[in-house]
């Protein structure tokens, strides 16, 4: 069976730059017809599908545009559901851009950003969860948060959605079946069943929706303040921390345009490490014009890392701790001691710190890196169901069913009538159906597909 | 037949960045049964040649690394003619990297740069010559530049030079035919014939050679400088011609590192525009330290562009044409009135102009561009065979095979006996060979291939 074919479409699909080949994906109603008259090696409507085909493209003046390999998809079996063309041309910006637009000239049309994707989930073959965890897998930046958005896209969210799914449908008929014995005025016996129901289908969700946070940490990484005197050891540490995975690290974060000092990955996290101006005590008050410059970067950081340098005696540094960590006091918050080598035996200071360190000497560098995961995620809901919501929209959607859940429930405890609190039940399947995208309009996919890359 | 296998290689053949997918090559020996541990989906190595497998991609420590597609192109069908596989995965660069790393954990070595078209060419896919052909074909930046790439990757260039090298075949079978008869003494009838055999290849020879210059402009661009005193509307002029393609020639430019101003490309031939500090005139000798500043350029350039401020009296500028053309005799140079729409219907300049125009009128614009491409290659040879030289080490080779040919018919003129003659002639087919790659060495190849990008 073929899936309802759109007008055909086409975009490079591969970054741009130079290298060794680039990919342009074709879909859409006729595609294979309308390539066919630029690749006379084969007939690619007669070939079968998931095969490679080798020749030269030529434009419509007959000149060769390229030498190429094209594989063919058919309808339903590609990514989009519709008859699909890869087309693997040499990697040149200039090459693959002739190839595009010889393409485009048959009357194909250049694709929007995410169309492939929008068309794979109109055409069944993703949720709409799954296709937001395309997005994801793309812009993963740890391994946490590849393992997360491979879940997604597996359907894990859609599927445990989906039990919700069932229990609102449960209670929904038991209130049917309620109004059905309405005018016999039977005691509604169920009515204690239908409240335990929506019990445990609050607090599901609840549970859920509590590994959002640790799901943004995961997908937008941890936002790591280093606070200290000037000199304390902040710019050593971030070096020693970033160290031999700076090229990487600089890859990574070159496709970002966030003001982020270095990024950094541990254990499967992802750490957005930001560097701040020095903050002095004084008289027991914290410096106000150190603090100012840092304020903002501390109000959005989760984690806070004060540095406090052992070389130096307490009384140039900051001691009143408990004044800093009141600055943000819902934030993780580490006190690390720094430059330890240079102390000799005796640790100079009387304040509790959480460790000491020496970044030249590497002393217990490996557990600093293990206590910043851990106090970074000591709040998180990482490993209950394994499951995280990483998206916004997947949270509120799970807030708005919360709520029309907690509607019904007072409903009940009122003792409003049963066909009130079924507009609350639908009105909760209704949220719930904008996760998978069951339900959903025009405009919440275009705002999603709009963040896609072109060609995906 | 499969042709040998040598040991598995992979890397990323698509550009660094986040896109809708990526993709990575591997080939050599076992590459089917290696990548078949990560992929359960398929036995690679039952499956047809030139079809494509959908699955999940597990690490050794079978968890899933991606869900992705493989193609199969078995040896001798594929690029390098041995069994590869190219593996197209999300585009994301932290993924890409994780599915490379899984292939590599396999034991399959990273690809050095160019290590596949190597392959290549060891295995007998392609010459040489055609080799070097896929690299330009990536780096080309116009459409000449393309379709020059084209044909060298058609082998056209290849064939070319193997008609040399019958001809010299021809003139050594000749030799040995006056070798056998030597003894009986007897007159050597065939030695006009031979001369003339040598001065026709002589000149064939001497012709490619002489497309080497426009070759050289196709490839690496028209190096254009605009000169004139300051306010001359250099600057507006080239911001007219780059005009709105301005953004697809940054996207190129931003490829290179050049110090070039601008790049643009005009019916299929590149241009990189460069503009310079304003030269005066002063009592008739153009000012030293304009022409110092701009010095290097002039002396670089392939096109001088001269600009004379219409709306300006001579006197304020430099109307001694004849000295700017001297700064660099050899090169075409071009004489613009510019700001017409300020002059009125009279032109107020008594120098001899090549064109008039106005860049805010759009008057002559057209005009002007085609007299830039027209005088840019007026000295050289882009149309003869429609083939040219554009890699200097090609030019070299037939430099010197052209000098062991001139050896031989000096020895011809000299008396000298065959044997000599034939130790030229040998000379002059090793150099030739060069080109295709059938006589070559490893520091050439190593040289060659070591500009590719990796995952070529």
């Amino acid at each position: 069976m073929s899936l309802s074919q759109r007008k055909p479409i086409a975009a490079i699909a591969t970054a741009p730059g130079e290298a060794g080949i680039s990919v342009i994906r074709v879909s859409g109603k006729d595609c294979f017809n309308l390539v066919n008259l630029l690749f006379k090696a084969k007939d690619l409507t007669s070939v079968p599908g998931h095969t490679i085909h080798f020749g030269k493209l030529r434009n419509l003046k007959n000149e060769v545009v390229d030498e190429l390999l094209i594989s063919v998809f058919k309808s339903p079996h590609s990514y989009t559901g519709e008859d699909t063309l890869e087309i693997s041309c040499h990697g040149g910006v200039l090459i693959t851009r002739e190839v595009l637009i010889t393409i485009l000239s048959t009357g194909i049309e250049p694709a929007q950003p995410g169309e492939f994707t929008h068309r794979a989930f109109l055409n069944g073959k993703m949720e709409l969860s799954q296709a937001e965890a395309v997005a994801d897998l793309i812009h993963a930046k740890s391994k946490k948060a590849l393992a997360s958005a491979h879940q997604q896209l597996d359907g894990k969210l859609g599927e445990y959605v989906k039990t919700f799914r069932q229990s609102i449908i449960d209670a929904t008929a038991m209130i049917e079946l309620e109004l059905d014995f309405v005018e016999e005025d039977v005691e509604f016996a169920n009515m204690d069943e239908l409240m335990k129901l929506l019990n445990n289908l609050e607090e599901d969700i609840e549970h859920l929706m509590e590994t959002y946070e640790a799901g943004r940490l995961v997908k937008h990484g941890v936002r790591t303040v280093f606070i200290g005197a000037p000199n304390a050891g902040k710019s050593t540490l971030l070096n020693t921390l970033v160290g031999k995975d700076r090229a990487i690290v600089t890859e990574i974060a070159g496709t970002t345009r966030d003001v982020i000092d270095a990024d950094w990955t541990y254990d499967g996290i992802y750490f957005k490490l930001t560097d701040t101006a020095g903050i002095r005590e004084t008289t027991d008050r914290i410096e106000v014009e150190g603090v100012k410059r840092s304020q903002k970067a501390i109000t959005q950081a989760d984690l806070i890392v004060y540095l406090h340098d052992l070389s130096r005696s307490d009384e140039e540094q900051i001691t009143n701790i408990n004044a800093l960590r009141n600055l943000a006091p819902e934030t993780p918050f580490m006190a690390v001691g720094t430059k330890k080598d240079l102390t000799g035996e005796k640790t100079q200071t009387r304040l509790d710190l959480d460790i000491t360190i020496s970044a030249i000497e590497m002393e217990n560098i490996d557990q600093l890196k293990k206590m910043m995961k851990e106090r970074a995620l000591e709040n998180q809901h990482l490993d209950t169901s394994g499951l995280l919501v990483t998206s916004a929209r997947h949270r509120d959607a799970l807030e708005k069913t919360k709520e029309h859940v907690a509607s019904a429930k007072r409903a009940i405890n009122l003792g409003m009538s049963g066909d009130l609190l079924a507009i609350d039940l639908r009105s909760a399947l209704q949220s719930l159906g904008t996760i998978t995208g069951e339900i959903t309009n025009e405009d919440v996919l275009d705002s999603i597909f709009s963040r896609f890359c072109i060609g995906k």
